[in-house]
């Protein structure tokens, strides 16, 4: 077999067949197939795409490529949830103490990444003593004995993947929904998980833009997953402003708490209730979805959840008192108020300039190697649909550093825009594949 | 400016400016554009195509991208010839001496390369003591003596386009008619000529399959040559099967020498007259195409076509005598016939398997090193059209080794195919484009 008679038949608009997807994978892992190959390659899946039967083949090459999790040695069902990015994305915070409230075994692998803030592992090193580096003997004893464990990466997962997407991100071939579906899926299946729930985040904030390649994307993950052997649920999630209003790590932490609390977010707690609906679904086949949403409407209500998240904190080395009380948190005392220009209806808000914001105060990586400041960010206190009148505070700064500060709060106006007709709040939950 | 942004605009449809396409080669060719963007712009332009503006400054970028032939300081018309390649083309050898007759100024250099048989330079080298390496000062000197040379590469010429082509060869983006074209006009451009006759060849053995391909090709070169100031002008040809008789290095030669002698084949001798009269008009503004070509006619009848080639010989150290007497060229002595397995008229030849004989034999190069056996190759007694017996001579096979003597007679007898009913010769000139 030849990778240049490989990429002339997908050239060509040929099937790659199973043998074909492992001979390029496992010989691009081992570098035997070169960058200029694989590139080329792409490219030729980015104008031929792949079919169904590909992408899984891929997928399934892509999990394979490295170390899997074992979590066989966990009793009950395992369930993972996966977003495809957004601005304030707290959601695994809220999301995992009131799954695993309810004995869905929650043993989340997570990474740091780029991005406008920290990745989860980032976020929860915000509470004082929080260890994320868990041994997976320790791993998986911690979600035996209380539900719930979340770890950063170890081990070597789909390392395939690793590569082929640092390589479609400097040759323009990442907006393909074969090589996005079959990117997320392998590395969720190397992490073990018996049931996954997809959020599928669309809109000017999203990865997806539109309604429709978002759908897409769910469909072909969903099938991903079946075809793979596991319980895959997809929502499709508006991501046309940031989710909650707080975008930082230490501030993005004190959210998630609240919201566990019953005091959180409209949006995001419409968002983890449903969500969590799926995956409770998932691990718990005696109970049928309307009383699964009352059980979790009931494990914030009678502080199950938050005693959870409590358990979670402290069996990792943190200080449980932080979930009762967040002043334990650290963030910015220094407070900048950004106030609204103009009378008016909110009619958008450009997430990823509050994210970029978020990301000049020091909160997110730029490059793999810098340091985030955990106690940095931005809480907006208006979202679309609101009223404000000129002089409103529409959103907090938090950053004690006054040029950083200046230029946030140039992004934060740029990022908003009033209509002086009524504007509709977003419609959240977009749809449904499972 | 930054790579994956040319290669997005690109894969979008847009159309790359002269800033971006310089952008590119000359960062390729310093090596600070990796391998893996330039293979993914390749393949975009593979889907998206490049219009004459973008073909034109691709070309000129390769052109600029190293040493440029300084034909200065020669006194005259600098004509060149190229052919885009087939079997048994030894029609450099047989113009070159026929245009200088006439007072055109060949200026030639000429490859080795890889492929059935060796280039244009390794058939020289088959005239005992002919030097096909010449300084650029003896080179100029010798053209404006005697109104020809042929010397083998020297400097560095549009490096650009060998990287490209090098890496367009292992990620199949090869077939695109801009990158073809700018390739070859890079090269003929960078060479210095004023004015370039393509012969644009079509058929089952040549490059371009098709004639509509071979059209566009040809139009694509003959619109960048006029881009760049150069009077160019383009015969679409048959190689529907090998050009004369002759596939080895001095069997070519001999063969070359013969039609020079007015003893050449039909095919040959009706090729080298037609490139020959769109070199010398190009040289020659004072003769109108009917003289000219009555004076190619002349210049082969009255032999002074042929006192050119052993003026040219003795020039460049060779023995002049060869020309006169071909006994005095190396051939194989041991000869093998290939005789008909039917009767019938002869309905085709797989050109490929015919060259692909000749590289077996030893006459040209797998890999970059080989070393060539010049006095190796086949001669075909029959070609398209002609009427056969069975057991009648159809090829004879120069080579002492047994083994690849018998692999080549396979190749040969599976190259020919028969008809019991009559055959028409194959048109030769198909087109002109200028």
């Amino acid at each position: 077999m030849r990778m240049v008679d490989i990429i002339e038949k997908k050239r060509d608009g040929g099937k790659l067949t199973k043998e074909e997807i492992e001979f390029f994978v496992n010989g691009y892992v081992r570098g035997d197939i070169p960058d200029y190959q694989a590139s080329a390659l792409l490219m030729a899946i980015y104008f031929r795409h792949m079919d169904y039967d590909e992408t899984l083949n891929l997928t399934l090459a892509m999990e394979n490529s490295g170390d899997k999790l074992d979590l066989s040695d966990i009793n009950g069902i395992k369930v993972d949830k996966h977003s495809t990015g957004g601005v304030g994305d707290k959601t695994s915070l809220v999301l995992a103490p009131m799954v695993a409230a309810l004995g869905g075994k929650v043993a989340k692998m997570s990474g740091r990444g780029l991005g406008h803030t920290g990745g989860t592992i980032d976020k929860l090193e915000s509470i004082p003593g929080f260890n994320t580096s868990l041994s997976e003997e320790a791993f998986v004893k911690q979600v035996n004995d209380i539900g719930i464990a979340i770890t950063g990466q170890t081990g070597n997962l789909a390392p395939a993947d690793k590569k082929i997407y640092a390589l479609r991100d400097v040759t323009a071939t990442v907006e393909n929904i074969s090589l996005i579906a079959s990117s997320i899926m392998s590395k969720k299946l190397a992490s073990g998980a018996d049931a996954i729930v997809l959020d599928v985040k669309t809109g000017s904030g999203a990865f997806m833009k539109n309604e429709t390649d978002a759908v897409s994307l769910a469909k072909e993950m969903v099938r991903i997953g079946k075809g793979a052997g596991r319980n895959v649920t997809a929502l499709i999630t508006d991501m046309d402003q940031p989710l909650g209003y707080a975008v930082g790590n230490a501030l993005e932490v004190i959210e998630a708490i609240n919201t566990l609390k019953g005091e959180g977010p409209e949006d995001l707690t419409k968002l983890v209730l449903n969500l969590g609906t799926y995956m409770v679904l998932a691990a718990r086949d005696d109970l049928d979805k309307e009383t699964v949403r009352k059980e979790l409407e009931r494990v914030i209500s009678d502080g199950s959840a938050l005693d959870k998240m409590a358990e979670f904190v402290k069996a990792q080395g943190g200080d449980p008192d932080a979930v009762y009380n967040t002043d334990k948190l650290k963030i910015s005392d220094t407070i900048t108020e950004v106030c609204a220009d103009s009378d008016g209806y909110i009619q958008s808000i450009q997430s990823e300039l509050i994210g970029k914001s978020s990301m000049i105060l020091g909160g997110g990586r730029a490059a793999k190697d810098d340091v985030i400041d955990l106690s940095v960010g931005v809480v907006l206190s208006k979202k679309i649909g609101d009223k404000v009148s000129k002089g409103d505070v529409i959103a907090r700064i938090y950053c004690d550093n006054a040029e950083k500060t200046k230029e946030a709060e140039t992004m934060i106006k740029d990022a908003y825009t009033f209509s002086r007709e009524f504007v509709e709040k977003n419609v959240l939950i977009k749809g449904i594949v499972g």
